[in-house]
């Protein structure tokens, strides 16, 4: 049996996971898929091996043209993260006829239509499944299970750090800054967690999706995006007494103003499936026309869960080198199913909750909700604490669904009334 | 570009399904795949087409044969169900060349070895997502993008009808006989629902899942199996009260007594997310070496979903079929991982709720956990109702981990008691 030969870039976390799979389970996956699958090449700055790994001699080097350069290597994976030398190294491989797997969400994100359209030019094949959602197989679902599928609706929970802080948020009632606390000592959040907290590794790993099902390829710094970290644990308690659960959610939506592309906190019915969603956890919830309302659930990070995305994605490319007579069909990236444009979020339409921090006295819900009620926008629920001398009290409310544009003009109005005390919260409903 | 040429063999609720989306989704298939998959041919009992379905002229027939033996045809999908004729029909198609999508779990988790066999013998490609979970991708899963792992658990809610049941007795405190009526007014419990509400339905699926997760092929007769027809709400709402959901599942378990194998009612606890699966939905969880817990949840059943799964088979065996050299490789069974037997069920060791109904007098409780003592039953929790004079109150327990052979001992002796009035529930937790 010709073995395929395979060539690692980046002997990370995940580089480790899926080094210690290819050696250790060798004979499992040649068993499994009929192909005996070698590592012959390993490129990293660090020539060391990795704790509890004993890698044959002389298969670490420090310069990765070792790694493209190399005839023998079927599959190149590119497992350094980042833009470049990423793109460059991926790009280099696929001109010269390898097989390219990579988790990079980042440059996929950034530039998969160039590196998808060089994969195609070269009829090679390209695996991502490592790159959204750990070892969920929700691209393989988008492009291959799901293909009968119209999809009308992608909502994730793709940031499994933004998901912690919110679960212990909502169950210890603690504030955002004592539960990412937490967070890092847990080794769940980095050193610097913006890119989680703030929405941006969300909206990476949403563009993608949004390719594969919709067929629209859209820059991240076009999708609107909110992080979670002005959420006071007050708004999680109000949401949570009217049996609604916060969630960062990732939302790629049709609707009749265009493809709706948002990352933001988010209220969502406590029953759904998405809000028992605890901890680190990723799910993502898929609305298709045939297959009605389905859900991918599993761990978004972490180094065995991307190795296992990534060893089967080798896998399957392998399987396909030992069978092939003819180039591969250009990667399947989704077919524009009839979006038109993408909804601006001006013209939203979505239930809102609203929190004012007002001054206790006559006439300020009359003030309020008038100025709500001149923007079109309906309250379906309203709670008023009762009044501490002095103190400004929270004004909570549901609203019906309303236009976002007259939303943001209604609370721009109001923020300057004299007895509002704090800028006026907003979240999003999804229902 | 070449068509691919598709026969259908059962023009039923699934096949009007698959009929609809090749016809109506022609273009958009193509563009995704590179797949140009043609319908040429359907053979069914009822030579009418069905409603709202405009078909190509000449293309019924009552004739099988003219599926089979149709040499342009290059995939033939079973869509009758049942073993026989099914079971001729896949191995006629399969011999004579032609590449094969079913939906069929009965006839695979009986007779799946030779249909597997044959298929690899004659070097074509059998697809079956439909056959477990309706629209959810549960078989690639762990066919393909889970290759890498070890599978230690899959835990499924794999019987629609059942979950729907279970789920009504739940919310609305009501009667399994009362709930599986209103299943039948909405068309969810068909005629007859032994199959589905004794577990039988579940046994198949779980038969088809065993082999891929573990390699290991078992007959249903051989797996454990229990219904849900004699669930009393009594027991759902002191499981309740404990932070348990009833739910039927269906169970493949590495343990150190071998591969568990079983289908029974199971408390677990209601913040797990398969507690969170309502109605008629499904969901599998998957525990592996790498990829950690994973969930997979959609509709079970139905027209169109189970009709995705199908398409998404059919345009995967078409994109190979336009890139073949050589054969393809033998469908991939699952390689058995070390599972050196399948564990009895006298050898289970697990936690228990059971529930005794006593009449209430002094030496009752010490009689009870005697007997459970002696046969080395350890009790976790225990209630018991005020007395109603005269009448059998419920002593209600939930054990710690126990042998399924001494529990069963020790039932046998309560229930010979003198106070004891009725059979004791007995219903497995996994937590």
């Amino acid at each position: 049996m010709k073995n395929v030969n395979v060539g690692l870039v980046g002997f990370g976390t995940v580089g480790s996971g899926v080094v210690r799979t290819l050696l250790g389970k060798h004979r499992l996956i040649e068993k499994r898929s009929g192909v005996s699958v070698r590592l012959v090449k390993i490129a990293d700055k660090n020539i060391k091996s990795r704790p509890g790994i004993r890698l044959p001699g002389g298969i670490l080097t420090r310069n990765t043209d070792d790694v493209i350069n190399d005839k023998k290597i079927d599959i190149v994976i590119e497992l350094i993260g980042g833009i470049h030398p990423a793109k460059e190294i991926i790009i280099k491989a696929l001109t010269s006829g390898k097989h390219v797997v990579t988790a990079n969400k980042a440059l996929l994100a950034e530039h998969g239509k160039e590196i998808f359209t060089a994969a195609s030019r070269f009829r090679v094949n390209i695996g991502f499944e490592g790159s959204v959602g750990g070892g969920i197989p929700i691209i393989s679902a988008l492009q291959n299970s799901l293909v009968g599928n119209e999809i009308e609706l992608i909502s994730g929970i793709l940031n499994g750090t933004s998901n912690f802080i919110l679960s212990k948020m909502t169950d210890d009632n603690c504030s955002f800054a004592e539960a990412l606390r937490e967070a890092r000592q847990r080794g769940i959040a980095e050193k610097n967690p913006k890119l989680d907290v703030m929405g941006f590794d969300s909206r990476h790993k949403l563009a993608i999706l949004t390719l594969l099902g919709f067929g629209v390829s859209v820059k991240p710094e076009n999708i609107y995006v909110e992080g979670i970290e002005d959420i006071d644990p007050l708004d999680i308690q109000y949401a949570g007494n009217w049996g609604y659960t916060v969630k960062l959610l990732a939302i790629a939506k049709k609707s009749g103003n265009g493809l709706e592309l948002r990352v933001h906190p988010t209220l969502i019915p406590s029953r759904d499936i998405l809000a028992s969603v605890k901890d680190e956890n990723n799910a993502i919830f898929v609305k298709g026309d045939m297959v009605g309302e389905t859900l991918f659930y599993g761990r978004g990070a972490g180094s065995l869960p991307a190795a296992s995305s990534v060893i089967g994605d080798v896998v399957e490319i392998s399987k396909m080198i030992k069978s092939l007579r003819k180039p591969l069909f250009p990667i399947q990236m989704g077919a524009n199913s009839g979006v038109k444009k993408i909804c601006g979020m001006n013209n939203l339409a979505t239930r809102y909750y609203v929190r004012f921090s007002a001054i206790d006295k006559p006439g300020v819900l009359a003030g309020v909700s008038g100025v709500l009620a001149k923007n079109g926008i309906s309250i379906a629920t309203v709670t008023q604490k009762e009044r501490k001398k002095g103190q400004p009290v929270p004004i909570v409310m549901l609203t019906h669904e309303a236009n976002e544009g007259w939303m943001n003009k209604a609370l721009a109005v109001i923020d300057k009334m004299p007895f509002i005390k704090k800028k006026s919260v907003k979240i999003r409903m999804e229902i």
